[in-house]
């Protein structure tokens, strides 16, 4: 858990942009927003005032909740009585309230809208995302832990790894392992429809099949009922195997990813791979405060296109290609920014991005590397997830 | 993947739905909705008119839908082209529209709402639902595949579990162990901040920690970020071990729960174990077509207050006693019907149902049995999970 300070700075940052907006408060109910702001992830509803103390009404569970939260809380026994719980804390009605419009279901809000009938109701959830993007030293140290799980991980599947063996199995004892040093199995997406679990381990061919997942490695999946991730396709030697996985202690996911091979690479392999560590390297020294996200993506996909002869396999290939080489992590795996073509937002100091620049080769598979890294100041970002880069050969 | 005849059914099902209701189309997103009429579960827009044929509108992966579904597919380069893409192919704007509101987030609700500005939208959710509810000959046999899987789990737990062992890396393994077995990994769930993996494998007082999850027993969890499911809390000797798991196969779902302890159990643990086995046999007689599931529910809560000398801890205790005994389940964990107080719907052949009478004694721990079964006939309920229903003794 974190200091009551951290989460005094957290509510004083929101209600700064509540002001700015001029909203006089937010009802907050995603799980990851209300575990921000509050310190528990029990079933509650978050009533942050422009001013004030933050008011937490608690579905289930009360006992959890006085445990964990340096807050008050008070008991909500249904949706109906929002409104004069809200004016009996001596706050007025809103005239413009704020809500998580990205992940509310349509039923709940239809709700809010009938109770609220004189509050304007607006979208919150683009600045509160962007305001999240900026973690404190003790959420960054958090991630940082994460990436020494990793790096225990990547020398435990080195002894593991067998030809035969197959993707999900893998997976599956590496996920065994991570919980043993302390990973906690479930993770969070915000986008509606972003089914993920825990990573993508795959192997060989199985790396370029194309698929629905916002990224630039989708894998064959299970079966077509879940089309990603690992597959039931045994692992041949030559293989590159891509351990591309996501760890979480407390809530906080860092994500990171290395190659291993059966044997040897290719040639091509290799340097592919070899070129992705230089792109992640060019884009940890151009990841600096006050640039935009857009820029620093067209940035590296130009030298991209200019310096390397893999340009038509870049995060994709034909159709397929997807148009980000990182992403914000944190609660979410999900967050804001993106390194992503087109993008607005302006880097600072505090943000947290995977960065994944990886080449995909129709019938032959995926290479790449990632890391999690913190945007500081002028010499480039920081890795929070730490493990040799060389390829693995087992 | 299913007959062409199975999905045929479907789509004649929820057009006579569609019918009944006067809406002329549905426009369905989720993905275990998509799945369901479709048989691929890629990232599409699935417009259902009243009559004729599904219109499939695809953002992505356009070559694996066309794999995996037996109906036509279309490319969808943004939602701004739907109502275009809708009468093109012979449909008029639908009067009347039906929405998934209980899953569908606001900000895409707001750009349909634009978008079909002539259109009277509605909420098609528990319909749909409930019209998913009642399965095939073909959806029940897999999920009887899950049951399958579970006995051989149960079996490999016995030759795991030891003292000291924590209950996160017990279900690490056995985890890893279902996947070698068939399961697929990912869940879906489908209510809001409902998150769940895999399972609750719980021991000792761990099983009757209360929080906030919708089920008898929640255990301590990872964190308090991720509080319930498995613990980093060591498992005891003479802990009774619930082993509650959801095995996955084809995007289906089965739920089932036996007990383990390593020694022997105490001889309150042992009695209202079997005072759950009895209780599940009576729900499985009860479970017959056109009863009313709530007043099931009334029945066997009448029956444990009446007969047992542990109704206070049956589902809970105190304040956090939840009122339910059984849940749909399928495609999703959280399926209609429920078998809870003053629940409505109807019992019909093919239901399929997780019925897990379950007692929690606070200090001590959590007892009880699940499994899955279907509604059929006058005889009650079959099962479709199988596995000895001894307390297994390591």
């Amino acid at each position: 858990m974190f200091s009551k300070s951290e989460y005094e700075r957290r509510l004083k940052g929101f209600q700064a942009i509540l002001a700015q907006q001029e909203i006089e408060g937010a009802l907050l109910v995603q799980r990851a927003d209300t575990l921000y702001f509050t310190g528990t992830a029990q079933n509650l509803h978050l009533y942050i005032p422009r001013t004030g103390k933050p008011l937490l009404l608690v579905y289930r569970n009360m006992e959890r909740v006085l445990a964990e939260s340096p807050w008050e809380a008070f008991p909500l026994t249904g949706m109906s009585k929002l409104p004069e719980l809200i004016m009996e804390h001596g706050h007025p009605l809103p005239k413009v309230m704020g809500l998580e419009y990205d992940v509310l279901p349509v039923a709940n809000y239809l709700r809010y809208e009938k109770l609220f009938s004189q509050t304007k109701l607006m979208d919150i959830s683009y600045p509160l995302r962007l305001f999240r993007a900026v973690k404190s030293a003790e959420e960054i140290a958090r991630l940082e832990e994460n990436g020494r799980v990793y790096a225990q991980l990547l020398e435990y599947a080195s002894t593991v790894l067998r030809p035969g063996m197959t993707e999900i199995e893998l997976e599956g004892l590496l996920e065994a392992k991570a919980r043993t040093l302390g990973h906690e199995t479930m993770l969070r997406t915000r986008a509606f429809g972003f089914e993920f679990h825990f990573g993508g381990v795959v192997a060989g061919p199985q790396g370029a099949i194309s698929g629905y997942f916002d990224g630039p490695v989708t894998g064959l999946g299970a079966s077509y009922a879940h089309p990603l991730g690992p597959s039931h396709s045994p692992i041949q030697a030559g293989d590159m195997v891509m351990m591309d996985l996501v760890i979480a202690q407390e809530g906080y996911q860092a994500d990171a990813t290395r190659m291993l091979v059966i044997g040897e690479p290719s040639q091509k392999m290799a340097e592919a791979y070899q070129l992705s560590c230089e792109i992640q390297e060019r884009a940890r020294l151009a990841l600096i405060p006050g640039r935009k996200t857009g820029d620093v993506y067209a940035e590296l996909v130009d030298w991209v296109e200019r310096e390397t002869p893999y340009a038509g396999n870049f995060m994709g290939y034909g159709q397929n290609r997807v148009r980000f080489i990182g992403h914000g992590v944190g609660l979410e795996l999900d967050e804001l920014p993106t390194i992503s073509k087109g993008a607005q937002e302006i880097l600072a100091p505090g943000m947290t991005i995977a960065v994944e620049p990886k080449f995909i080769f129709p019938g032959e598979g995926a290479v790449g590397v990632e890391d999690t890294l913190v945007i500081e100041g002028e010499k480039g970002a920081r890795f929070l997830t730490h493990a040799p880069k060389s390829i693995l050969r087992v």
